[in-house]
């Protein structure tokens, strides 16, 4: 790995960072809430090492190979979610820095875990800047998605190019800035519209904007304690499921359609994968809501499809303390933690494609018992998946059922009880946020112990970044000339 | 499927089936415990039908193909738990069908999950026969997974043949009977052993072999209430942890040794492997258990090996109650159950030779990224493994964790708590019995409500026969001409 090429591009990440910084001070200066002090001076850090960085590499400008891309991302989100725990850690908020990088990292990997047990003391400036990291971290997973794992051929990621056209006609373009610019465009776009949505149900600019990087990164930080249920509005509800809904799908499909090719979703098999399940998963969670735990089909279906949309799509706003509901019902729950939003979507998880991949590959199986000598392909949208792609799939869902196992064990060695053991890592690896247990919807990361902390740090790391861009990195191989 | 073939060998099964019924009746006859009659009449039903319907097919003797093999399995199962769950209704064990045909199949899928709540009050002839299906089930699945399995390609299983140099030469001989006979020779041997040393501990004749059978089967019926931990002797302990690891082997190494091979089992990829994660596992679970549950060191020894031989070969006995375990032992006991047996023994789980080649698969995957135009094969005791056998491997596990999805998310629903549901499944899916929660150590299946019987009915069947001797009956396709 050329470090020259690597630092440099990571000298520009962090001094962008450090601008963006500019936004929770005019909060701050608006709300004067007491943090203006510890913004400034994290801003001028991070700014002023991001500058420093980039200077003393600035001749660095080789071509970068696929070892660098692997070490410009995983140092990204590692170093963004350094400096962007420096508010938290100045401003007093998580004095204690484990706490701080858990919160930060929990940002930028749109995880949305919280170790804050009450938001309503946390100074606003930091708030926004605690929501914003969901924003960015957003931005970054769109690019990445689309734009650099399918070169990189992650985990079944190059087949994506092939299922879903791209911005320009039947490929991406392929340099990453144009990409990056195209799909960021339609990142703000929808976000904005949201934003506006909820200003228009009563939200001021600062929930409204909060709660729309909470959204569209599928986040899931709130700036209430208890979520979206503080506001015990049907409106808000709906429409941060509908804002989920299109988070949780891939941005190149929202490019299409907005570009006027209107079949687009419909035409996309990931798409229709994705959206029978949410409404199957929301169908199923209202009958049995309806029948055990609210009075009328009208609630149960409210709770149940926002419920379902937010952990489906890896958001984690919470409405209600599903923690309560059936016992059914927490179980479909945590599957969908796993199967995840779409491929180039903000959201987390297995993601939809993988999965459908997945099933097609064990219905093949049985006919070739059947058929022992007949060749069958797996088709996807109409097209043969090549064979190099399905092993990528199985690949990246051996690895991240063996990380899995290895990091929900080590909850349980470090005393965690089963149920908390699986759903803190479940919930974390998924970038979700809330799950059950000891860290149910009602309760936060705060009781998890050190260890365990850095443990569900490095989950939502590898999760967020497709598990192999991290490992990659932690096997000798990789280092060998 | 040409179903007079089928039937003609299911009446050949049966009848046999029915003279089994002969050692209990002997017992029976010895204990005077008032079950003769029932056993008697159970027989004779048995034997009958048995006799009957090979009767009526006998001209049926066309050439066996693949269709019919899978018919004959899953059918010879059904039907021989079927047959034998009449000694538990007749003898008013257990009146209701249900919780007989639980029973009976529990028995003949080596799984050891018990809706009897206190063994000391049944009758000892039906006891008997309840350990005797055990063996019997045993002595089937020896069959089955070496010589008819691999011969229909199920599961990775055709590998088999090339992994395990069988009892002749360098593969096993084509012709069913004679691989049986030889593997059966090798299975009573062992079982003779085993009940000669427990006899020698103090057990009587009665209590020897059901235990035997119990530990050769990796069953897990007891003749006590809280099984193997009712005679707290540490003889008992160590004789049958060591026959546990010896039937949680693949019998064709067995052969291999006891014919003068005597270094089979090192050179064995599988073996290691099995041998490997069991050390490892006992000497975690040693420590822990020193640590925080007992006194000195040997007794965590003593009962951390039991327990861990005895789930992770999907035995089922106890010795301790588990559940009062610090969680991490509890959950290494769970994912133990998982990973199984070997391929080619008589006990259950996915096999440790899948996951080997899982495992291996993942790892291959991080340096296809690395040298994206390498070919890096996978390799098994020195061999390419080919890439049919993976994907049969692939599909095998991905059908194995949708069933075990399907299966608990239908046990939630039916009302159990999420630790239940999931280990309910997984302990009667891999055939071990014993779980956590509703069905721990100390409980049993009864309290599962009447569909959840069924559906684990269901569970242990399929888990037995390795899920696509079963499912491939459910698929249209297969019954196409």
């Amino acid at each position: 790995m050329r470090f020259g090429v690597v630092f440099r591009i990571l000298g520009a990440l962090i001094s962008f960072l450090g601008l963006t910084m500019v936004f929770p001070i005019l909060f701050s200066l608006y709300y004067q809430d007491g943090d203006l002090w510890a913004l400034l001076l994290s801003a001028s850090i991070t700014a002023g090492a991001g500058v420093f960085l980039f200077l003393c590499f600035r001749k660095s400008t080789e071509e970068i190979s696929h070892r660098e891309g692997f070490g410009i991302v995983t140092l990204g989100w590692v170093s963004a979610a350094l400096f962007g725990s420096l508010p938290y850690v100045f401003a007093g908020v998580l004095p204690n820095f484990v706490e701080a990088y858990f919160e930060s990292m929990s940002g930028f990997t749109t995880t949305g875990a919280t170790v804050l047990a009450a938001m309503e003391g946390v100074p606003r400036g930091v708030l926004f800047w605690r929501s914003l990291t969901h924003w960015l971290g957003g931005m970054g997973i769109i690019v990445l998605s689309i734009a650099i794992l399918p070169l990189l051929g992650v985990g079944g990621m190059q087949l994506f190019k092939a299922e879903v056209p791209g911005p320009v006609a039947d490929k991406l373009k392929p340099r990453v800035a144009e990409t990056a610019k195209i799909l960021w465009q339609v990142y703000m776009l929808i976000s904005g519209v949201e934003a506006l949505l909820l200003m228009f149900g009563g939200m001021n600019l600062f929930e409204a904007l909060c709660h729309t990087f909470g959204t569209m990164a599928t986040g899931g930080f709130s700036t209430k304690n208890i979520s979206i249920g503080s506001y015990n509005k049907a409106y808000f509800d709906g429409i941060i499921t509908i804002f989920m809904i299109l988070a949780g799908t891939n941005f190149a499909l929202h490019y299409q359609v907005l570009t006027g090719n209107l079949g687009a979703f419909h035409r996309n098999s990931e798409f229709r994968f994705y959206w029978m399940t949410l409404v199957g998963a929301m169908i199923l969670v209202t009958l049995i809501l309806w029948a055990q735990t609210y009075e009328t089909l009208g609630t149960a279906f409210r709770y149940a499809s926002f419920q379902v949309t937010s952990i489906m799509t890896t958001t984690g706003y919470t409405t209600a303390d599903f923690e309560r509901w059936p016992f059914f019902v927490q179980y479909i729950l945590v599957l969908l933690m796993f199967i995840g939003g779409s491929a180039g979507s903000t959201g987390g998880g297995m993601k939809c494609m993988r999965i459908l991949l997945l099933l097609k590959q064990g219905y093949r199986e049985l006919f070739r018992i059947i058929h022992p000598h007949g060749v069958i392909p797996i088709r996807l949208g109409g097209r043969t998946v090549p064979q190099e792609v399905m092993q990528s799939v199985w690949g990246f869902f051996l690895l991240f059922i063996l990380v899995f196992v290895l990091a929900s064990v080590f909850m349980a060695l470090l005393g965690l009880d089963l149920v908390s053991a699986f759903v803190s890592v479940a919930a974390t690896i998924n970038n979700i946020g809330p799950g059950l247990g000891m860290v149910g919807p009602m309760d936060n990361y705060r009781s998890i112990p050190y260890l365990g902390k850095w443990t569900l740090i490095f989950c939502m790391l590898i999760g967020r970044l497709e598990l192999y861009t991290v490992i990659i990195l932690l096997v000798p191989e990789f280092w060998k000339r």
